[in-house]
């Protein structure tokens, strides 16, 4: 039949492009189901265009710190915003195009359109799914929409993959308007530079968005609910990060909250509950990054029986639902909500339906996250609260940035790397770094976990000299009382 | 005795302070012998400053490109020569400072001149050395010299460990004359900025000079005799460097060799053989780069008998001369000349001397080593040639910028990961990379090297999205034909 797949995945983000490959590389007649933009938000709102901006910040910052380097900025770094964001649309749209050659170059069908799963696969039968028009769009949709696009149809498959992804929790009361209550979608695209701002929330994308604001000249408020920026971060990373931030004038508020705004033609009065009394802070634009949640709806679960909980889709270790012939991997499948933990999903996912041995359930304790503020924070594994709290006796070793060389070449003498051993053993539990280019090194790490490696195996490693990567080792030595330049 | 130790280590480079640490944290009564500089040649006249002039040059090129990342240049980024110079002599003296303090720290004996060995220890007897005036100096000497620094004199230690590191090579009717004829130590101190240079050697040191003077606006020539620049590389790689610092404009002959030069008052012309005809190259300044050799003159080697071999001092596995109670490390000790080598040297050379059960001999395969142009270059383990020619049936992976997101959005989209894989094993023989960070991402590979990683466990771990490091593992994933992103 035209219409029947082995794998039908339903949304393109990295998630869901990734298992379609890895589908149509173990032999899978694969289809892939996108309703507005190839390679979904992560490449077209979310990761890759925040990083090509948070790229121009830190271009300008370095211009404008000239001096620094010895160097001599005679006149003046202009940042014109349209020309900023055309940039970041610029790499998006590539990314994105690189997407559909990917999807052409493994024979993957593109499905244009809203999928709704209307049957499971049952015994030796296959899942149904419809898809439909697009009912409500996000932001601007592609355009052109690839060629050779299927569309609106029934569509057949043995196994059918939800990747349908997370989109804006939002809060009663301070809903986006899309002009002076921003989400991600209209931070990543201003029209004019809002010469103030307060970010509610201070996860990975409050944090970016409020490093990217600050770095182009506005005034930047941050408002957290919990005592630590970045909550999930190991304290007192986050510790430093706060200070390195507020160094650079972003104000930072804890264990505040937004209770009420209000609205002028062109500002928000934000009313923040702070030590049991109200501040009010008036910005330009109010960015509402209080985290995101599944897209679980509207798409047919409920009637075919697929269990989810707390928002997101339950799944085994294999992405399997409890109804046969439906998985679910990435964002819609819970925490971490993170890109590279959606792919790995899928293809665990995709090589478990393709019967591989090599396949492994994914260990949630040894995926990194890294947010691409200045200066960035990447960690993998436990905090030290986290590994104390799992009851273990731990060995703990820090490095700071201001005694290592390249560092210090580099202008960057601020940060610090953090390990975490369990002293029984000499398990590397945990790293957590807060400095120039950490979210480059932490792979280190998380490979070194993944290899299941005591403190002795990296200390007998050669790190290259002069490198950041030093610190890494040196850490290590920290926790063992063998640190060599501190 | 006051003037009796444990250990004395001669020498303060890298190697030689780390060794010096290392000693003391053992329980050995440590001293130090420096004649010019704490830090030696890395810190004051090598890999430190270098790295700051490079990063001078960085930040130079993005202020100048600022276009490319949306934001506009009214007016002009201007390098005055002794600014760049002045930061990265700042640079330089902080860490200087910082090994001084070190020293103080661990209470390891700085002891000031110039040592010659004078006595093996014999059974249960000390050896000796002699510190007396130092005789001949390189650059401009340390000055203040640390308080609380001894002097000329006698002194007995158990365990003498020579690391004295290198010097340039020269060649014969080519020497440096501190003038027109540079080798490192004035290319590093330029008073004006040079209109033209050419430069004799491809090696690192040869080509992270080309590249800042490039990136300061010279016209740069480059002469290497064999037949590819950066000669340990991985041919592929280096052949793809090439073509990037030939796209800023740095002419580069192989196959080359300069077999004279003509001096007027403030230019050299080289002439030089290649394709068996000769040309003619005028420049300012001529920077020879051919290489170092160990400092084994001069020492008292030869009277005691220490064995040396084409320069270099011979040991075994834990850094033991021929001759019992004397030890060398690093440079001094034989290639690979780098100072990660030196300190892993001179840890494993004490700790085996402690009798610490956890020593272990260094594997030389398994070091990293970085060039930092731009791009830059890293690399681990065999090449493909030599992995060829060791007889290996390989799997070779690629993996390029120009399809990794974080590279694209950092406008840094020309680069190579490339592994090499055992295709019986699956064991990691291999990486090579150029582009951009790659110095700081290559210690992911050193590690999984170090923990002898098979391709399996490399794809089972997760790389964070999106970062550079992706590319490690696609590359892992492409030499099994797996690749997602190409």
């Amino acid at each position: 039949m035209a219409n029947s797949y082995d794998v039908i995945v339903i949304g393109s983000g990295p998630g869901g492009y990734v298992t379609a490959i890895r589908s149509a590389q173990l032999g899978f007649k694969t289809a892939i189901v996108e309703r507005e933009h190839l390679g979904g938000i992560c490449l077209n709102w979310g990761c890759i265009p925040t990083k090509a901006l948070l790229r121009t910040a830190e271009i300008k910052h370095f211009s404008e710190h000239a001096k620094d380097y010895g160097l001599k900025l005679n006149g003046s770094i202009e940042a014109n915003i349209k020309d900023v964001v055309q940039r970041s649309r610029t790499v998006s749209a590539r990314l994105n195009g690189g997407v559909g050659y990917l999807m052409k170059k493994n024979k993957i069908d593109i499905i244009w359109g809203e999928a709704k799963l209307t049957k499971a696969a049952a015994g030796a039968g296959l899942g149904e799914i419809v898809v439909g028009k697009i009912t409500k769009k996000i932001m601007q949709p592609q355009n052109p929409i690839p060629k050779g696009t299927l569309g609106e149809g029934t569509y057949q498959a043995k196994h059918i993959i939800v990747a349908t992804g997370a989109r804006p929790r939002t809060l009663p009361g301070i809903e986006p308007d899309g002009k002076l209550v921003w989400t991600y979608f209209e931070a990543m695209v201003p029209e004019t530079m809002p010469k103030s701002i307060v970010v509610m929330g201070s996860g990975a994308i409050g944090i970016e968005f409020a490093s990217f604001y600050r770095d182009m000249g506005a005034e930047v408020t941050v408002v957290e609910m919990m005592p630590q920026i970045m909550p999930v971060e190991d304290a007192e990373i986050s510790a430093f990060a706060r200070k390195q931030l507020e160094k650079k004038g972003i104000r930072i508020l804890t264990e505040a909250k937004v209770s009420k705004i209000e609205k002028t033609s062109n500002s928000v009065t934000a009313h923040i509950d702070i030590n049991g009394k109200t501040e009010t802070v008036t910005a330009e634009r109010l960015i509402s990054a209080v985290g995101v949640q599944g897209n679980i709806e509207n798409i047919g679960l409920e009637a075919l029986g697929v269990k989810t909980e707390r928002g997101c889709v339950v799944i085994d270790e294999w992405g399997r639902t409890n109804v046969p012939g439906i998985y679910a991997i990435g964002d819609v499948a819970g925490a971490p909500m993170l890109a590279h933990k959606a792919e790995e999903e899928g293809v665990i996912c995709v090589e478990h339906i393709a019967g591989l041995e090599t396949a492994e359930p994914l260990d949630k304790r040894k995926i990194p996250g890294c947010t691409y503020c200045t200066p960035q924070v990447a960690s993998v594994g436990l905090t030290e609260a986290k590994a104390k709290a799992a009851g273990y006796d731990i060995r703990v070793g820090h490095f700071s940035f201001s005694a290592n060389g390249k560092a210090i070449a580099m202008g960057e003498d601020q940060g610090i790397v953090k390990t975490i051993f369990d002293r029984k053993t000499g398990q590397l539990l945990g790293a957590h770094m807060v400095g120039a280019e950490v979210t480059e090194l932490i792979e280190g790490f998380v490979v070194a976990m993944n290899l299941e490696t005591t403190e002795e195996e990296l200390m007998h490693t050669v790190f290259p000299h002069p490198t950041l990567s030093e610190m890494m080792k040196e850490s290590v030595l920290d926790a063992y009382g063998q640190v060599l330049n501190a």
